[in-house]
């Protein structure tokens, strides 16, 4: 059971839309779920006194996950557990292309840096975070502040509880947050994952699209000391046994059911200004699709020239290419929805409600146009700040360089004075990272990269910003010289070769870090431009906490209703219905996809290379467990109008009675919108179907002692 | 009216097959149309001793169009007319971009190069032209006397019928031949075209795809000298008054509606063995995709340096780009439809009748025998002669001088002994071309497509075809130095020059063509190469013809049914139902777009640039005429099974009373596999919606006097 400790969080009636909402616990028992279709009741979902479902759910790896039978069983995302698999892989065993299964627990294997996060309890700690803050205090001095209590409460907290880990989330942007206790589970293990063909079919090729067919599953397993602690992975550890477990309904759902998704949404922004959408559809998105297209284009035609060119660029162009996407996809939403001019019209009635009270005036009349001043001055230098990050972040020998700077500042501060990255808890992991890009390294590549950035910086407007950088390719032969000067650097750096990195290292660590290398030398002289950004983004900061809370309460006093805080990775309810939609005119997308669809899509070539023996077991599926008869076929995924973000990756898909009958892993294209705004027409979440990840379990594994385990 | 002259088809019943089916002229009379849902009768289509249906359709350049008003007015596609507008465009008047209309008729512009077609009468004349041909007739002779036979019976009938023109169409090959007489009128107007941005709207994006969002429609209109003769351009000329002319319907079809079509579809391979198919499938088709994307990357990379180097590759990445995409198309319908394996079955059938009577046996056993010897003998030297091919017509300088090789030899030949190019009438566009050709050039891209294919074709076992060239590269240094090798060519050749060309085709037409110039020497070294691949292509054509026509022999005694011959450019009716589809698991498409779906599609950036005054006129829409209240929009375009190929553009698509509802202009990208076999589930055709042609007449242009021309 999850407590909750005198939380505050609402002070008025909730505003409810259809399918609309990402709940957290506190606002759980607000709902209507009888009348929404549900046969169980809030109760039934989140107890504080007892044991409910939200007891079965975790964290785990980044996603949700939850228990799936009384011997810590978990059901995750096959893209969940990638890295857990990707770490156990050796050249004798490899786990992504042929899957894993451990014949028995005895044999399953360390999910090597996976942890289980359970929430414990919660409380409402708005006061103490902004203790001190007043409407005078100003933009760095607040983000300071609030930083400040929110370490102190933490510790005082961890204190208080020992074994657990306290966090505060910030639930309305300077003005609601809220303290969540935590146990970690520290002992994680693989029990299933399907082989790469399966639970990532399709591949790049269908991120973000519906329909879909891969079974993005995995099962892993907690694992806890003989004495019921959480403790590193040791072979005397024995199955965590959790509070509580979901129950599977192999029937899986139909076209129109309802269903609801608890889980831990990443980020949303839907309380915030049309300043804010305006800033981000013309100024911020364009700007970075357009980059990453850039490098991806680059990086594309680099790897046409061999397979081990290819490799290197790999990784890097789907993660540019997975953000390039989704937000062409919000661009499209945001266009078609209107989104910018709707919240426009909506804050000019909260102008004119402001302005009727003098009162209001006085506290709230310059808050809208506050929000526009802060967003033009951004836009107005976004182009210059953007690349100045790029610059120290999108080729690989800049960023080692610039961590290498980093380190000989953080590394000589006290432990908790660091930067988070430099921190001893997560130091070897950031050095681990630096010598792991070099691997993907190619110089042509890297230079091209470093010289597009610096010739557009060299055309921009001069600003206190860009006098060092700027001046720097005036003293290198101007902007038509960049290619061999940024030759120059990559011919006499020594930042390939990791002994010398290794060697720096052990030199920063003492804050020793001589500026000799060339590349070094290059970002040791950018450093009053990127304090100076750092300072700006400090400022903005705690210029936004100040306004957007202003702005909440503007809105809380002109509608008089409250409303569901943006999803910040805190546990969340939602939930809708399995339903289809009309991406685009003349175009109907249905809501279920079959095993048919698997095969149809098969070409043999990766990723679309469906093992040989899983068409083997499609011919002979109709006659065996899971087919539907209604589709004439094994369902694969589906498709629900449910309201989720990033991080309810792995969240259980719900039915009316709370048994489990999906597992989310994706939104469409159209659905990427949801970041900004739920809409009917076009958010839609994406989940693998329960029958198919057992058909597979069952089937295609044979692990039947998991169906049993999980009471199939 | 159009006459038929003792037309002998068929001898057995006419297989009927629901919506499948392109039916000749001859054909039309045995269908039962009645059953199918038409209120007319096969006579209101064609009845060769009065005025029918088919008196209105013609073919103009290269497409279907027809005749809607007594005054000559022609309805055909955008892309039919988009010649005759960029030849009327200049510096101050793009058509192209910003349309055409006529404000009357005097000002109605020439569509230069256009005639329009009239089908006059056509008679069977299989017996003449296999006059002289036995089972014992080598293939290169069978070819020789087909050729010689159509030529005479040309002469002869074009020497009877003074002004008209005579053309001999193969039906089914090496076994039935017809003989059409046509009637040319040469003096072709622009009436109407719409600008780009609505007539080609979404563009290559779109090509091949459902759903469809441009008008892809112009109204032109074909003159006559004042006493009713066909004669060229002269301001004296008058409006042709047709025979008949299409009945419009502004109500448009609905969903489920029969509709037919009337036109010239182009080429279709119902009636081929499996071999070829599996030819097609795994030799041709394959190699064609794969050299066509290395052709498409390679330019596209070069594109991206300038507007200008772009612009050259713009029209050859389009002609790639639309082959490559079918080709992908047929590929991926062959496969979901087992096509290959169908075929196979089916000849065993057949194999198992012919074996089991002596005298078939004799006459027939080894047909299927040597297809299967004749295709794999092909497909073991395709890449050869492929590659071959492509050395003298993939880049731009080696075709050049192909011509100008080519031009040598012809050029003293009489004019009837001539290749078609060479000969008088059409060697003004022959040289015209070239000279066009060399405005596209750009050296990097021409120079690298050279070296792939020499790269390739060294790599190839030797060969009596491509001992030349190998001996070539082994002289020039071997294939490590084809770039150097190559380059030196593209340094030395003079045929960058116009000036120089226009030198070199004068010599040419005494034959005194010099083999001086590198690129010229290259090539004459290659004569035997090339000699040795024409006579292939010779011998092969008349292997075939013999071969064919046994097959269908056979087919036809087993069946003991008759055949509808495959699309030959000659006139054919289809018809089908107005019908969405299933392209592919999960995804439903619907049979209309609407004008919603364009604002939808609408970026403001070409392909997708539409016109604001449209935008404007759009959102009037609802209480204008030609809004749809079921769709509750204008529609934009309709889909529909008949059976459709190339040729068939421009076509009229008719109801169930014979009055036109749209204008077909694509099939799907599933539909591309009706060049081989229709498909209930994938084979639908687009047209552009009449409500939409007419709207963006009427409302969009201001051309009323057009509508009232079609009594409207």
């Amino acid at each position: 059971m999850i407590r909750r400790i005198a939380l505050f969080l609402g002070f008025l009636p909730l505003l409810l839309l259809a399918d609309e909402g990402m709940y957290p616990l506190s606002e759980i028992h607000k709902l209507d779920l009888q009348k929404a279709g549900l046969h169980i009741t809030a109760t039934d979902i989140f107890n504080e006194n007892g044991i409910s479902l939200v007891d079965a759910i975790v964290q785990i790896g980044g996603c949700t996950g939850s228990f799936v039978s009384p011997q810590g069983l978990i059901l995750t995302n096959h893209h969940c557990a990638y890295g857990a698999a990707q770490r156990a892989s050796s050249t004798e065993h490899d786990y992504i292309q042929n899957g894993f299964l451990a014949a028995d627990q005895s044999r399953e294997i360390e999910a090597k840096g996976y942890t289980v996060r359970i929430t414990e309890s919660y409380r409402d700690v708005s006061a103490e975070i902004l203790k001190g803050i007043s409407d005078k205090t100003g933009p760095v001095e607040r983000t300071e502040i609030i930083e400040k209590n929110s370490k102190q409460l933490v510790k005082q907290t961890e204190a208080e509880n020992p074994g657990k880990r306290a966090e505060v989330a910030e639930m309305f942007i300077g003005k609601t947050y809220v303290l969540f206790i935590y146990t970690y589970i520290r002992d994680v293990r693989m029990v299933y994952v399907p082989p790469r063909s399966i639970g990532e079919f399709g591949g790049d090729e269908d991120n973000w699209e519906w329909p879909r067919h891969n079974a993005d599953f995995s099962f892993l397993r907690a694992y806890m000391a003989p004495d019921g602690s959480p403790a590193d992975y040791s072979p005397d550890n024995v199955p965590f046994q959790p509070k509580n477990f979901l129950q599977i309904d192999p029937a899986g759902a139909s076209e129109g059911d309802l269903v609801f998704i608890l889980g831990y949404p990443g980020r949303t922004f839907r309380h915030r200004s049309a300043a804010f959408l305006r800033f981000e559809e013309t100024s911020r998105m364009p700007l970075v699709v357009e980059w990453y297209q850039r490098y991806m284009e680059l990086m594309r035609t680099n790897s046409s020239l061999s397979r081990d060119v290819a490799i290197r660029h790999l990784n890097r162009i789907k993660g540019l290419a997975n953000t390039e996407k989704n937000y062409r996809g919000k661009l499209q939403g945001m266009k078609r929805l209107g989104l910018t001019a709707k919240r426009q019209a909506e804050e000019q009635d909260l102008q004119n409600f402001v302005l009727a009270d003098k009162s209001l005036d006085k506290s709230y009349g310059t808050v809208l146009a506050d929000l526009n001043q802060h967003f033009n001055d951004q836009a107005a230098s976004f182009e210059a700040e953007f690349l100045l990050g790029q610059l120290r972040s999108a080729a690989i020998l800049p960023a080692i360089a610039r961590s290498l700077i980093k380190a000989g500042v953080e590394r000589v501060k006290t432990d908790l004075e660091r930067e988070s990255a430099y921190m001893d808890r997560n130091y070897d992991r950031t050095k681990h990272g630096l010598l792991m890009n070099l691997n993907n390294f190619y110089a042509p590549t890297d230079q091209a990269i470093l010289t597009m950035i610096l010739q557009r910086l060299a055309e921009l407007p001069a600003s206190e910003l860009l006098n060092p950088v700027q001046d720097w390719i005036r003293d290198n032969g101007g902007s038509s010289r960049l290619p061999t000067a940024v030759e120059e650097l990559y011919t006499k750096t020594q930042l390939t070769d990791p002994v010398e990195i290794d060697r720096l290292l052990s030199l920063a660590e003492t804050g020793q870090l001589p500026a000799t290398d060339p590349m070094i030398l290059f970002f040791s002289g950018l450093n009053d431009s990127y304090k100076a950004l750092d300072d700006l983004s400090d400022r903005r900061k705690g210029e936004i906490n100040r306004l957007a809370g202003k702005l909440t309460e503007m809105r809380r006093l002109y509608l008089q209703k409250d409303f569901i805080p943006d999803a910040n990775g805190t546990f969340r309810l939602t939930y809708g219905y399995v339903r289809g939609y009309q991406p685009r005119d003349a175009v109907y997308k249905k809501p279920f996809t079959t095993l048919s669809g698997v095969i149809e899509k098969t070409t043999g070539t990766e990723p679309f290379d469906t093992p040989q023996a899983l068409i083997e077991l499609y011919k002979k599926s109709k006659s065996r467990r899971f087919f539907n008869q209604n589709l004439n076929d094994i369902p694969t995924a589906m498709l629900y109008t449910t309201d989720t973000t990033g991080g309810n990756s792995g969240s259980p898909v719900l039915n009316a009675d709370g048994r489990l009958v999906g597992l989310n892993f994706d939104r469409t294209f159209e659905a990427t919108i949801n970041d900004f705004a739920w809409s009917e027409s076009y958010s839609r979440s994406i989940g693998a179907d329960i029958r198919y990840i057992l058909w597979i379990t069952g089937e295609f594994a044979g692990a039947s002692h998991l169906l049993r385990e999980m009471n199939l």
